[in-house]
């Protein structure tokens, strides 16, 4: 079967190389694409499609793996040429825009495949899974069945594995943004050497692990905010309060600027970023 | 040195055993307390004051120890009577709450300190510390210096033990209400169960860990809810985010039922209870 990735990015080329090492053709489209992302199609031998009506004659199945607010404009180009295999939203999104999503192909006659990433790029054992929903999830499934990437089948019913993603980051993501809140609410009360020694009691390392979840995160909060929106709305619609996610996303849009950056910026840069913007949520 | 303590709940009650084991008499109000109190102060061999008058005019220190929503209310009530000593609120409030009762205070000439308590009743060493600040805040430590309750001085300037307990709070109940909020979600979308498999992979007790949470959170939330409010208030003031602790205040509002509940309540009626309001912040 031939796969085609809707972009390789860091997560999304881990995915493409499991496909490949499960003994698939895997495609990508280089119109449009940064850099960055030519670079790693190029250094794993993906396949180049010439355009993206080319992409959708070739692939069996699509897997769409992008930032969260892109997901639904990658599903309506595709809808734009005649795809007929199966299309796979893995996209940290609510189970309401995968819906919305799935309803789109449905409508198209694409078959569905709603899908969930928990954990870092898959480049280890026993550290990515991929959890499918839907009637097609576990034809997606082989897909990766020789790769590192793990796989997880969430049933028949689209959202569920949109709905377990969004809780596990939930705590993740929802946790760390709180972490950075505190300390520049610390740094800006002078009390933030005080906090650091309390949390050092008794030999924790708590102060330390939370300097590296400021300095790791800072590089990839561009991408965290549209998420957390995701997150806010899932709650909601669970009758639970949107306010922790909805404050994320306004921490991870204060951070957002570090986009990338290597060296990861120092915990007084990034608490400099925080404490730049003065509006609440 | 005559100690008295507003009011030896399950926090004070443990205050006042430092300050009695350090060689001071410990003195209490019996008048509207409940019988919970009553049985703490006569089980530690507290003193017992006849009235608040009496009490003010015995005390050379008093100790506000008392739900945040009350720390007003008690300052407010101390100033009916002749108290000439040291008042000292150690209760979990803003920094700018405690400002406020500093001002009351000041203008009725009586000597004030900003105190915070991180962790819980002080039986046993190095579990719990109360932080001073204030020109009298060492007069204070010195009640309690031969007791199980370690303290830390923070300096003349008044706000200062405030804030670091509410940094500290802020992430422990925080996150605790966090985790409140993505089980019910997770329960009410039928992913929990997927969600506590993940949460317990790689051999991780977290699962087991957020169900303790939940449970144990659940006896203390009815006073948790004005401690939130506090801590957003703080951290709006310092230009961050107040979404996530006002949704910890919802959160933990819709599990105040479960007050001082022995046993705890399973996870399933903490769940119950937090699905059961569904208005959101």
């Amino acid at each position: 079967m031939n796969i085609g990735f809707l972009h390789p990015g860091a997560m999304g080329i881990s995915l493409a190389v499991s496909a490949q090492t499960t003994g698939h053709p895997v495609f990508w489209v280089p119109e449009g694409r940064s850099e960055a992302t030519r670079e790693r199609a190029v250094a794993h031998k993906l396949l180049e499609s010439s355009s993206l009506a080319d992409f959708c004659k070739t692939c069996d199945i699509i897997i769409s793996v992008c930032p969260p607010h892109a997901a639904m404009e990658v599903a309506r180009q595709i809808l734009q040429h005649s795809f007929r295999g199966i299309y796979a939203d893995v996209n940290a999104i609510s189970p309401e825009k995968t819906k919305s999503i799935h309803k789109l192909m449905a409508s198209n006659d694409i078959e569905f495949v709603d899908g969930g990433i928990i954990g870092g790029p898959a480049w280890e054992p026993n550290n990515t899974w991929l959890y499918l929903a839907g009637e097609k999830a576990a034809e997606v499934a082989t897909c990766f069945q020789g790769g590192l990437l793990e796989t997880e089948l969430m049933g028949p019913e689209i959202g569920r594995a949109s709905a377990i993603k969004m809780c596990f980051a939930a705590y993740t993501k929802g946790s760390t943004a709180l972490l950075c809140a505190i300390m520049a609410t610390a740094d800006e009360m002078g009390v933030r050497q005080e906090l650091e020694k309390q949390w050092s009691r008794n030999g924790s390392d708590f102060a330390e692990r939370t300097h590296n979840r400021l300095q790791r995160v800072s590089a990839k909060a561009w991408r965290f905010s549209g998420e957390m929106e995701e997150i806010a709305l899932t709650l909601k619609n669970a009758g639970q309060p949107q306010g922790f996610h909805l404050a994320s996303a306004d921490i991870y849009s204060r951070i957002s600027k570090f986009k990338g950056a290597a060296p990861v910026p120092s915990v007084e840069e990034v608490l400099e970023a925080l404490k730049n913007k003065r509006n609440q949520v």
